[in-house]
C-alpha cells in the first residue's frame, strides 16, 4: 500500500455498515440517535453519520463543539458536566446560533450557570446528568439533589432541556444477558429520573441514554427519545471482547511496516508503537489479551493469533498471542512487510493521529483530517 | 491559573534545573550529550538544551527530523531502524544539508542502504544498533550478524559511523544497584561491538548509549563517546519510581479543574482524564502505583496520598490513593478548584497536547508550540 507508515486506516465500507446497523436498531426501537463524535473526531465521518439519519451530536471537549459548528452540525450536546469558567465559549457558541445543551450534576454548577444567565440575559439549555451505574458522575435517580438541582435551573431561568445518562460500566460485561440487564438499568434508571421531575412539576422533554455496548443490547427503551454512542462506527478490539462486534467489523486500523526482527524470541518489529496505538490496554483484563493490537495482513485479514505483545514509543513487537516463539517470523515478514493492527480502544488509537487515509470504495485512499485538543 | 483547562504545564525553572543535572553528569564523564527530543517534541526546550552543552539531537520519526531541522538543529539521529520506504526522506533531508544519521540492525536493511546509496551515488551516514538487555532490536556484541553488516555498509559505500544502544529495561530496576549494574551492562556491551568492529578493521568512531536511568546511574562511561536521554528534561512518576529523581523533579503536569464529586465515594472529578493524561500506567506495577497521576494543588504542591484513581476520556476520579472514601473532598475541592496532576510518563502525556504552557520566571505563561505525527 503506497502509505507512509504509522497510518491511520478507515475501511469506509466496514464504516459504513456500522453506521447502518446502528441507525437501524435505533429506528427499531422508535428513538433519535446523536452519535458521540470524540470517538472520530472528523466532520466526514459526521456527515455519514447524518446521512443515514442521525440526529445532532454529542461532544466530549468545547473544541468539538467549535469544529462542528463551524462545519455546519448546530445541535450540540456537551455531555460533560460544564465547569463555570467554560460558560464564556459556551455563550459565544450559543449567540453564534449553536444549539450548545450544556450538563450539570450539582446544586452548585446548576447555580453557576443559572448565575451567569441572569448576568448576560440569555437562557441556557441544560441538562441534568443522572448515575445509573455508579461508575462517574452523575446524581442518581432518586436523588433529592435531583428536584434541587431542576427547580435551581427552572427557577433560574434557564431552559430545562432533560436528563442523561451513560452506562459506561457496561464496558466491563460480556454476556448478553448481562448487557441487556446493564441496558435496562441505564434505561429505566434515567426514566425514573424524567419521572421525579415531571411529577415536581419541572420540564424534562429529553431523555437520553446510551453507551455502544447497552444501545446494542436493550431488548426496548420505552420512555427514551435518544441514544448516544460514539465507537459503534468504528469498533475495536474492546467491543469485540465484550461481544457486540465480530473482527472484521473493526474499520480502524494502524498500517505498519517490519523493520527487523529477534528470531530466537519470535519477534517481528513493526515502526508502530504506543505512539500510534495509544496506551491503551483495554483487553487486559477482558476474555482475550490482545496486547497492544490483533494483527492482520496489509489486507486487513487477521492473522490467528498474532498480537502487538509490548510496545515502545516508535516500536511495536508482533508475536504470537500464546507467547510461543515462532522462529520462522522472520521469513514470513520480511522487512518491508506491511501489516495493519486492530486497536485496542478506537478512541485512543486514533487521538494519535491528525488524519485518516480511507480505504474507499474503488480503491481510493482518501485523507481525511482529524483534530484534537480541547 | 487564568489558563484553560486541561492544559500541559512546563514549570521553567525546574526544567532547567533537569537541564543542567544531566549535562553536568555528562561534563563529569567526559562525554557528550544528545538528547533525545522525543519526549517535549519542542524546539523551545532543545534550545534550552543544546544552550547548557548538549551537542546535536536524538529523534524517533522522521517528523521530527524535519521540524528541527528547518528550525536549525542539523546534527540529527534517527535512533529508530530504517524502513527501507523511508531512505526517500532521509535522503531530501541530507541534501538539504541535514547531518542525518539512520540505523540498521539487519545485513537486509543495511543492504537496502546502501543498495540505495549506490543508486542515489550516495553515501548514507549509519550505526548499527546493538542490544545489550535483550529488551528490543539490535544485534547482539558478539553475534556474527554485526561484522556482517559492518562490512556490506562499508564496502558498499556508506559512512559506518558507529554503535548505539539503548538499555530500555532500566525502566523496570528501582535500586542502585541494579541500575549501576544496567549502565555497566549497556556501556561494556556497546563498547565491546565497537571493538569488535575496529579489530575486524572497520571504523567505529562513535559509541553512542543512554536511557535516562542508566545515563544518571553509571559510574563511569569509559568507551563511550556520546549519552542519549530523553525523558530526564521533565522527568515524571515512572522515574520517580525508579528512582532517579523525586516528585519536585517532575516539570510537566496537567492542569485540571474541578468539576464534580460524588462524596460518599470520596471522588472529585476533573475535566482531565486519559485523552489529557493518556492511558499510560507504567506506574501500575512499580513501588507506588499512582494511577492516572499524582494530585497537587495550583502550585504544584504535592497534595499527599492523593491521585486520580480512575479515568474515562474527559474525566479524571481523583481519589486517595489508599482507596479508604474520604466524603470531606467535596468540601477540600470545591467545583472550580484547579489541580496540577503530574503524569506517569511524560512522553506519553505530552504528546496529548498541542502546545505547553510555560510557568516562567517572572510569573509570565508563554506558549510553547509542541508537535506530533510522523
Amino acid at each position: 500500500m503506497d502509505i507512509a507508515t504509522p497510518a491511520a486506516l478507515v475501511d469506509e465500507a466496514c464504516m459504513m455498515r456500522n453506521i447502518a446497523r446502528m441507525q437501524s436498531r435505533m429506528a427499531t426501537h422508535g428513538v433519535r440517535l446523536r452519535p458521540h463524535v470524540k470517538t472520530p473526531k472528523c466532520t466526514e465521518v459526521a456527515r455519514r453519520q447524518q446521512a443515514a439519519g442521525a440526529s445532532g451530536i454529542t461532544v466530549s471537549t468545547l473544541k468539538e463543539a467549535e469544529e462542528f459548528f463551524a462545519a455546519g452540525f448546530a445541535d450540540v450536546l456537551y455531555a460533560v458536566c460544564i465547569a463555570p469558567a467554560k460558560l464564556d465559549r459556551v455563550l459565544a457558541l450559543r449567540r453564534r446560533g449553536c444549539a450548545l445543551t450544556v450538563l450539570v450534576d450539582s446544586v452548585v454548577a446548576a447555580e453557576a450557570v443559572v448565575d451567569r444567565g441572569r448576568a448576560e440575559h440569555h437562557a441556557f439549555d441544560v441538562m441534568i446528568e443522572v448515575d445509573t451505574d455508579g461508575h462517574r458522575s452523575g446524581v442518581k435517580p432518586d436523588d433529592a439533589a435531583l428536584l434541587d438541582i431542576g427547580t435551581v435551573l427552572q427557577r433560574g431561568g434557564a431552559t430545562l432541556k432533560g436528563v442523561m445518562t451513560h452506562a459506561g460500566s457496561s464496558y466491563a460485561l460480556d454476556t448478553p444477558d448481562a448487557l441487556r440487564a446493564m441496558a435496562e438499568q441505564e434505561r429505566s434508571g434515567c426514566v425514573r429520573a424524567a419521572e421525579r421531575l415531571r411529577a415536581a412539576g419541572l420540564p424534562c422533554p429529553e431523555v437520553s441514554v446510551g453507551s455502544t455496548p447497552t444501545a446494542l443490547s436493550a431488548r426496548h427503551l420505552d420512555g427514551v427519545t435518544e441514544v448516544r454512542a460514539g465507537v459503534y462506527v468504528f469498533f475495536d478490539l474492546v467491543m469485540v471482547n465484550v461481544g457486540v462486534c465480530a473482527l472484521q467489523d473493526v474499520a480502524l486500523s494502524v498500517l505498519a511496516t517490519v523493520i527487523g526482527h529477534q528470531p530466537d524470541k519470535g519477534w517481528a518489529i513493526v515502526d508502530a508503537g504506543w505512539m500510534a496505538m495509544s496506551r491503551d490496554r483495554g483487553t487486559q483484563r477482558q476474555k482475550i489479551d490482545y496486547g497492544y493490537g490483533a494483527v492482520c495482513d496489509v489486507n486487513g485479514r487477521p492473522l490467528d493469533g498474532l498480537v502487538m505483545a509490548e510496545a515502545n514509543q516508535e516500536h511495536g513487537i508482533v508475536a504470537r498471542r500464546d507467547g510461543v516463539a515462532d522462529p520462522a517470523i522472520a521469513g514470513r515478514f520480511p522487512i518491508g512487510t506491511q501489516l495493519r493492527i486492530l486497536p485496542n480502544h478506537a478512541c485512543a488509537t486514533a487521538t494519535q493521529f491528525p488524519e485518516y487515509r480511507v480505504i474507499a470504495q474503488g480503491g481510493a485512499t482518501p485523507t481525511w483530517r482529524r483534530f484534537d485538543g480541547w
